[in-house]
């Protein structure tokens, strides 16, 4: 089970559990979680790997290396998904792990470090609105003040955590430290145009960009559609659009990237001027202070906007995650595997989108290799990728490991 | 139970049953609508008059004129309401029309017609989208097509019929026949800002605008919302925004009213392009030419919009009522009405918001008394009446019906 046809049909498998019938969506916590871990601890199994699930939810897997308890190169990525996701984002990278590992053999018994490989259970936060619960439960970097967020259903953080089986008392157990760790490496899909702009299966990431994540509250007045004049109206979710469209409007002017991804309004009635609109924003740059400097500009224009029509405006950060660079000395070994695929010269992107990674790097040197996807999609049905891509990426991603011990063993 | 408090104090009873502790919400062929429906049907009955729910769950109640199966007057209006509604649209016109019969009591034995009261069960439209579903069966202008719409939870109108207790195939026998009708005469809110503004208790309908709704679909692509430049963005949020912020540029500058009212978006997470949205448009105007005339306007822009973004639109009609005339005699009836109150020269207005009375027109003649409300809201918890405008709506309505006597005896 090591070949890009194996990887692919393996994605195809995790794909069909979903809490959906037509679409995927598997979300943190939820059964279909317990069954993607089940699944992928069976297959790290078959590779050669000892499996445990740690104490936030994340599935893992290890070998030993020369001699045993030595400090791991943990590869993976995440299990969990968006709602209507693709097949790909994140997956991949779990299960391009386990076949890297299984290609690995008995050859991980001379390397000079543990091989590991890990599944995290939230990245996305699709379902608690933070994301990278997994991977902060991992770093050590959990936030007690997350147990009380709640899903769309009101389950809260700590109650999810104690029907999947978790002990939240215990999350703590999660946390890897420093010295048990040489690095983390994942392959991952672009989730961007530029990799198939320059015709290329594989690319190295120089930084993950940090994000900021915001709820943006409007408040009007709800009020009868037809009896209220327009001098009286103090409408919520007309205020809301003209948000959305000045964040769009200054977000395109600069170099970041702004989303609003999600609206609800209340009461939400055909025939009733909206009295409340909450609306999500996602915020990116290619660094914090870019990032900051346009954050300032659009909450300066939300109050404007929301000011001149008589509304208000509660704003709410959900998230902040400051840019990880990557390792240099890691990234060299990226590059050496993507070498090894015939292409001497890859392409270096930084990532607008996030990942585990950002997470992890509080406790270990992070790195990453992208594969060219389908037309930059993702997060998206149509997401896809090229069997060659993922072929040269588990060539890539074996040659980075070993080139990892290369230069562990002439420090 | 004939007074001002008294009235008050049966809308207080009738708010209490709703599908939500916290707010008012009474929607159509519910277990709310049965409750109220029974403890308006028990008024009816303390008022003295014979009552039944019709075929398509409107509550009536009826007293003999001067002979028995005499054509009614039929004084009423409806018993259902918006999401997180207040106490008196729709509500206390039912509750007033009650405690007039009772007020008229054995002299409604000499009047030249019998005297009926109906509780509509559905004006506002709010659980299937389609207003007037009662007060249209009692008109006989039910629609087949509408067996197929369906509520949020997926219920169809027909299954709800069924879950109420009702046949499907009798809805034919709650339709009104013109000659048993003398006409519909409606005590409502105002839901406006104009009597107040003259420091006037009651007034006069002239006509009842006509609004048409639609659903608007905006259609784009679900992708990454980090991963994704600009420029390869179609996202339907962004378009549907800016829709929103033109169709209120544009009514703004007419003498229309254009409401967006609800919004919603797919796949609806924080870091996801939205691929969809769809929101409702509600449109009024004093006169249906001018009101079709901004249709034209704000579809031409709706599509040049998404145009412009790459975005597909789709627009479903879901509702139009032309304007209704109130008729001139009844209306003089009720002008007498507000002139036994002490104003001899009350304001007549046309209504922005619709009524039960669109519908029976098809049947009767209709005419409609407005009292004063709070500051002009409805469709909001804070809606509010004063005692003394109920009072001089009890007195008025009163008149009304023995001046409605006078003029069939005068004819």
């Amino acid at each position: 089970m090591t070949t890009a046809a194996d990887v692919l049909a393996r994605c195809a498998e995790l794909a069909r559990i979903s809490a959906h019938p037509e679409h995927l969506e598997r979300t943190h916590l939820t059964t279909q979680h317990a069954a993607a871990n089940a699944l992928v601890a069976g297959w790290m199994e078959a590779a050669g790997l000892r499996t445990w699930q740690d104490a936030a939810g994340n599935q893992y897997g290890r070998r030993e290396g020369r001699e045993p308890g030595l400090p791991a190169l943990l590869l993976g990525s995440h299990l969990d998904t968006v709602p209507d996701a693709g097949s790909y984002d994140g997956m991949l990278g779990v299960v391009m792990a386990i076949a890297v590992a299984q290609r690995l053999g008995d050859r991980i018994a001379d390397l000079p470090f543990a091989l590991e490989v890990v599944g995290f259970g939230d990245e996305e936060g699709a379902r608690f609105g933070k994301a990278l619960l997994g991977s902060c439960a991992a770093a050590g970097t959990w936030d007690p003040r997350w147990w009380d967020l709640r899903d769309a259903n009101g389950v809260s953080l700590r109650q999810a955590f104690m029907d999947f089986g978790l002990d939240p008392d215990r999350v703590g157990e999660a946390a890897r430290r420093p010295e048990e760790l040489v690095g983390y490496l994942e392959a991952h899909i672009e989730q961007g145009p530029y990799l198939e702009a320059r015709d290329a299966s594989l690319g190295y990431v120089t930084a993950i960009a940090g994000a900021r994540r915001f709820v943006v509250t409007v408040l009007g007045e709800a009020r009868h559609a037809g009896g209220t004049p327009y001098e009286r109206r103090r409408d919520a979710l007309a205020g809301a659009a003209e948000c959305i469209t000045r964040v769009e409007q200054l977000a395109r002017a600069s170099d970041c990237i702004a989303t609003v991804g999600r609206i609800e309004v209340a009461p939400g009635a055909v025939n009733v001027i909206a009295g409340r609109a909450d609306f999500t924003l996602d915020l990116r740059a290619a660094t914090d202070t870019e990032r900051d400097v346009m954050w300032h500009a659009l909450e300066e224009q939300l109050r404007k906007t929301c000011e001149a029509r008589g509304l208000g405006l509660e704003v709410v950060e959900t998230h902040r995650a400051p840019a990880v660079a990557c390792a240099s000395w890691l990234t060299e070994a990226v590059v050496d595997g993507i070498g090894a695929t015939g292409d001497t010269d890859p392409m270096g992107l930084w990532s607008r989108a996030g990942h585990d990674g950002m997470a992890i790097g509080a406790v270990a040197d992070i790195a990453m290799l992208f594969v060219r996807c389908f037309d930059g999609i993702s997060h998206h049905p149509a997401e896809d990728v090229r069997a060659i891509d993922v072929e040269r990426g588990l060539d890539a991603l074996e040659r980075a490991v070993v080139a990892v011990a290369e230069r562990r063993e002439a420090r």
